[in-house]
């Protein structure tokens, strides 16, 4: 196949790195089409797992310096994977959603986050970045490959999908301090743009079903504005998951 | 002064955008030399408080292209400070140590964290990133002009000018999980390399004074190897400063 620069509206994406692509192989192997391995590689451990990765499921490890300099110009990069876009839809399980979020390094490291506190669901609303992007691929550390996930035209589309999700917005306006909130499963903790955060009118969503909608915030000093977007969203997913004594799914 | 584009080794560095310009002039007016205003650049409330903060000072104001073409010449800044390289030495407080840092993105973030959760205070272990490089000031949204910091050569260095801290070394060797932890002020929250993290030996120190060294880990899930280190250093801050049942100092 022919290595171009990757597109949003392509079939196929790429790791960038040994680390990233083994972990390819060994999560979503059947997406994989091939594996490109620089000519300045050094043997190594990692690379003896590549090639028997690779051995073991057919998939072609070719040599080829061409590859590199159209998608790794820096040349910090000795291994390439080639995969195809799959799918793995949210389930009907605690979700993480992302409205409008636009940095793929951002999205890449909150999936990383989402996979540490075993969060595996993450809903994304448009317009919103590409998190096939290999800057989002390479920042998710592989996390990526765990993870299911949906895109939304529109919250409004969400909250059809789970009528029933406990909504939980972070911002700022009518919002109650992050440890005083007991989050009721199944939840969403509802997360807006980098720069502009949530519209004000997500304070005052009232599900159909019933279920709850309660705007939250992370206390913190008055010399900053906010915390950085992958901060927040991993503070909030620490405080709901990862502490023995807040309420578990 | 003639614009260059920023040396590690300069005396001045610069503050890329409106808000951090902003920031500067509120927080360290002291240090600036001047303001570049883009010709581009629309008049705005943030455009006639700047001018306002400069006015002040008496700090020049100046339009000029030039500046944005070396300094940004991704053409998406219209306001650039130039200021003189400060220092604030760290004080006998809480503190958060990072050892051998290398992004200026990432030490940016963990300064706006620190801001975010009251830890004013940061040691930097070197080899390590520059945080006046003009990335970091960016990243840190500002937060930078509210720190103390001080660079040491070695840990060792940093242990004889504060030989009473309590130390917590973030690492999973011997490691405790953080939420089981008391952490006894004055204490020092230390971090590594984001891809080495911190040498095993960090376990063993044992502080001559008789202050306590206690390793810690942020439990995560098996399907990722770590927290990226913004991510680990701010959920650190959040446990020990955050939450009203945690020790405070």
């Amino acid at each position: 196949m022919k290595i171009t620069r990757y597109k949003h509206n392509s079939d196929f994406s790429y790791t960038l790195g040994m680390t990233l692509t083994i972990e390819l192989l060994r999560c979503r192997p059947e997406t994989v089409i091939q594996v490109y391995i620089s000519p300045r590689a050094q043997e190594s451990e990692a690379m003896q797992e590549l090639r028997a990765l690779c051995g073991q499921r057919g998939i072609p490890a070719l040599e080829s310096e061409k590859a590199f300099n159209i998608l790794s110009p820096k040349g910090n990069c000795f291994v390439i994977g080639v995969f195809r876009k799959f799918s793995a839809p949210v389930r009907r399980d605690c979700h993480l959603v992302l409205v409008n979020p636009s940095d793929a390094g951002n999205i890449g490291n909150i999936m990383r986050s989402c996979i540490g506190f075993g969060i595996t669901d993450l809903a994304v609303v448009r317009p919103a970045v590409d998190l096939f992007d290999p800057k989002a691929v390479r920042a998710s550390m592989g996390a990526l490959f765990h993870m299911h996930f949906t895109y939304y035209d529109s919250f409004a589309a969400y909250m059809k999908d789970f009528p029933d999700h406990n909504l939980y917005p972070f911002m700022l306006r009518r919002s109650r301090p992050i440890h005083e909130v007991e989050f009721k499963a199944p939840w969403s903790l509802i997360f807006g743009n980098e720069a502009a955060g949530l519209p004000d009118d997500f304070a005052d969503i009232r599900p159909a079903s019933g279920a709850l909608c309660s705007s939250v915030l992370i206390p913190i000093s008055g010399n900053i504005d906010s915390l950085n977007l992958t901060i927040a969203a991993a503070i909030a997913m620490y405080e709901v998951t990862g502490r023995p004594q807040t309420v578990r799914r």
